[in-house]
């Protein structure tokens, strides 16, 4: 800001010369005094001059609407809706989200710094105001191989960028409970930074929490109880209320929001797929939920903006009062929260759940082409058995933790797994595709329901290797080797042909097409999963895949690196 | 922090060695929560640990008393109390509070750049912590010579001064409301330092207040009534109330506070002086009115640390949670908030109203012999007047507006003024101390009820130039004479001789000595005032006179360079 722009501000504020833009006659949420009042908000140079009685040069009719500030989802990370952040930006604006805080985990275990200068690059091109977090774990663990290993030296670059708020959601609690080097040196980047750092600790508690707190991490977006929220907020954590599509937290915790404490609560998303934005929306579902469970309007739209922009240091925006962004929407009602129109920086963004503006596209060329997949072939995939009773994952409907059990399985005489229709067991290898490390690793899951075929997906958190389920290794092979030509995404193998299939080709995890092409994508694939390949209804194909890599979720799980007992914490062999 | 001391501090938390202190078997008021919760306060190198079952090398049993974060004043002028910062220090600790943000006006608009450097260099040997803000109005007026000149260029070097949060109560805000160049420099300069903008605009409202809370000046704490403070809330400002010496807001506004917006309200002092202090404590005062006019008790704490802490960004402090600086008050109850033990970074400062820790001085020789005045004499106060029919400034009691009024008073033949014992009606002369300009300028007084001899301070909000009221020129030059030579404060001439004096050779406007010896000074000097001077008991003889050369307080007031009328905002002749 110069002096000039100062003065503009200043004269269109005491209205010596007209607004750029005045929404008028709106009924304004005011989050800082806590009422609603009544008048028109002038805009100058994208900032809000002053609420009162104002004439522009550009005029919009409110009519009597109420007008929210913009809203700010406090934890997402894009690629989990699969798509590209300026279309995310597309997506999620006309449900009225201005700002989200992302931490782009997935696409630096993938890409590393590329990736994250990818997103920050793809962020400027996004009305959507997009602030990121560094990721803090990557790799996730020690027990698989990401596409980078980020250090605590690795992280003083970046960290230093003025677009990065700090290091996102710090999940290897163990390592600061147990004051490991490596984790300490990553906490102390951040503070020597003068940045945030988001927490992740779910079932922490007691003295390892107040550990945990103890470091300066200063969120929680993993609460499930409101034991669990009430215990985070006494240790001066932010609790960021959940509500995405695989995880819905949000209504569980808002029975522990109480006028003394909804300052120290915001809201997320976390993961959100496009067919759960499309079919809900995004935090203005948020709001309808907190509404219909009686948190008063006032204290659901202060955590949806006030308090997350107190909680990330963003100052600039968060309320609809003189001196912050124009980042404005315009809703029918307090209730149903529908959003008719908004404002970014007071330029009109969407109507009635159409985007307005143009939607430029970041090259994707620096995030393409991550696949190194060293000499694979089906021989890859065998096993050498000398037993068939062997360890199993037995997969649980709903959500990503799985079970540790054991099987008799039929094995040939070269010691090779033989599908069996009378059993729910098929083979499942993750496929190292970063550094053509040519590790593959092999193991059995029970309950996916897989009848004939392969699927494999390159989405499999957190480092995003090649996993894939099948019913012979001929088949398995052939869904890799679909998956690596299509530079990533899902391939559905079936009779020996690619009958479905979902191209990612940013990073191997996210489409460059739109949330409505990936999810007519999604169901497609779906459909054929269930129909004809049998895959139990009770599942989702694709996601419950993407979790099978996963070596800190309970109880057992397989890296590129081997079989990993996540309750015992070591790899285990195959045969039991 | 290093990770040496980072890994300590998680060791302490877990439980795993020994905290450096514990405050064992307190009821923790957790202003993060919302609520109270019983335990021990574990402390490791200044800084909380944990709240919960700890062991300690050094314990103290807190028995079931409360537990406050330590409390932080948003506004003060250490000078109003006449002592240095480390004495102010030592005096309110213990009450409490641990944080101060004070404005050094005063010492600056004396000393410039060299005041303020006196004042960082006293606050790091006091053990209460105090967060300066840059004066922005130095000198306050145009309409009066101060001792130093900080315009934006001079701001620059100072603002950068990680101990300086940023500019101080903005007072000019006509300036920034009408967008003048200079104003608006100012504001720019902390902008693109990343500092905030403390205000300061009593009576500021609509549109005007808007255009001056768009510049981001983000506090007020200049509000009397509820509707100023909601005016001052809605447009995004933190209200800071007011409990000071002269002025008495807290009550009145906490009318105002709601579940919605206390936490964007605050508490301060503004002006303290050893009598207040002495007799009524500090902000534990403010706690005990808050609770009296029913606020509920966590909001009352969470006013005087959290919000104070969110204000100023201070987010090492404002609660008692892992991570914060352990700066904690013990208090008997939630109602009369007795403070029994204060804890600064986890050391014992003050019990049972005593201070216990060393008081270091900080060497005062840069601030003195801040009095330069040229060819100061009796003849100086001559005012060849050529009628007798003058303005006079009316004295108005409890307060510092005054009146303006016309009076006819007694000449001589070579046109001066001679005392009537039937008009209350005396000299008053400010004579220009800081730059040799040889400026004296004369006026008359009315209500004051001095009946002989004269009175001479220099302490004269904001310019602190020597300010003298008396019946005869002889006795006022020979008060003026007495406070030159005394290196400042106030000085009483009765029958030809300083019967009472208070020297103050801190810039002319504070004692190296203690609050007690600048209380009890005071009661000699407004003793000696009403019992052999007749000055009115209705007044403060000693402030009274220090506001008097004011410019900005309505509605006649005198400066070294003339009579000023405030509401014309223009220098009017003494002759009417």
């Amino acid at each position: 800001m110069d002096k000039k722009q100062l003065k503009k501000r200043i004269d269109v504020a005491v209205g010596r010369i007209p607004a750029d833009v005045v929404i008028r006659n709106a009924k304004v949420v005011d989050v800082c005094g806590g009422k609603i009042l009544e008048g028109d908000i002038a805009v100058c140079d994208g900032i809000i001059a002053g609420v009162g009685s104002y004439e522009g040069k550009k005029q919009y009719d409110a009519a009597g609407k109420y007008a929210i500030p913009g809203l700010i989802d406090g934890h997402i990370h894009i690629e989990s809706a699969c798509v590209s952040p300026e279309e995310l930006s597309r997506m999620i604006v006309p449900f009225g989200t201005t700002t989200i805080v992302a931490d782009p985990h997935e696409i630096v275990n993938v890409c590393g710094i590329t990736g994250l200068n990818y997103m920050l690059d793809a962020a400027e091109k996004a009305a959507l105001d997009i602030k990121y977090m560094l990721p803090s774990c990557v790799p996730a663990t020690p027990f698989e191989h990401a596409g980078a290993v980020i250090d605590a030296g690795a992280m003083e670059q970046p960290i230093s960028d003025g677009r990065i708020l700090g290091l996102g959601e710090f999940m290897n609690f163990p390592g600061v409970v147990n004051a490991f080097p490596q984790d300490l040196e990553k906490i102390l980047v951040a503070c020597h930074n003068g940045k945030i750092i988001d927490g992740h600790c779910p079932g922490l508690s007691g003295k390892e929490l107040n550990a945990y707190a103890s470091t300066g991490i200063h969120s929680d977006h993993e609460c499930t109880t409101v034991e669990e929220m009430e215990s985070r907020l006494s240790a001066g954590m932010y609790v960021i209320m959940r509500q995405g599509s695989a995880c819905h937290n949000l209504e569980e915790l808002l029975k522990g929001v109480t006028p003394y404490n909804s300052r120290r609560c915001l809201l997320c998303s976390d993961d959100r797929q496009p067919k759960t934005i499309f079919e809900e929306g995004h935090l203005d579902n948020h709001l309808r939920l907190c509404v219909k469970n009686g948190i008063d309007p006032v204290t659901a739209v202060q955590m949806a903006s006030l308090n997350a922009a107190e909680c990330f240091g963003l100052s600039d925006r968060g309320a609809i009062v003189p001196g912050r962004r124009a980042d404005v929407v315009l809703v029918d009602d307090l209730e149903s929260f529908r959003v008719h129109q908004v404002f970014i920086g007071g330029q009109e963004a969407a109507r009635d759940g159409v985007y307005l503006l143009p939607v430029e596209r970041q090259d994707i060329t620096p995030v393409r082409g991550s696949f190194h997949v060293k000499d694979f072939s089906p021989e890859k995939l065998h096993m050498h058995l000398t037993s068939g009773h062997v360890h199993v994952i037995d997969v649980m409907p709903g959500g990503v933790v799985t079970g540790k059990g054991i099987a008799d399985i039929i094995i040939d005489k070269n010691g090779e797994f033989v599908y069996s229709p009378k059993e729910d067991i098929v083979k499942l290898a993750v496929v190292e595709r970063h550094n053509n490390t040519g590790n593959v690793a092999c193991g059995f899951l029970r309950g996916y329901g897989l009848k004939k075929g392969a699927v494999a997906v390159s989405i499999a958190h957190d480092s995003h290797n090649i996993i894939v389920a099948g019913t012979s290794d001929e088949e398995m092979a052939a869904a890799v080797r679909q998956v690596i030509e299509q530079e990533g995404g899902a391939a559905l193998i079936w009779e020996g042909k690619t009958i479905e299939n979902m191209p990612l080709p940013i990073a191997g995890i996210m489409s460059d097409k739109s949330g409505e092409w990936v999810d007519k994508k999604l169901t497609d694939l779906h459909l054929a999963a269930f129909e004809k390949m049998g895959i139990s209804r009770e599942v989702d194909p694709v996601m419950t895949l993407a979790f099978m890599a996963l070596p800190v979720i309970p109880e057992l799980k397989l890296t590129d690196m081997g079989l990993f007992d996540v309750t015992r914490f070591e790899f285990i062999s195959v045969e039991a």
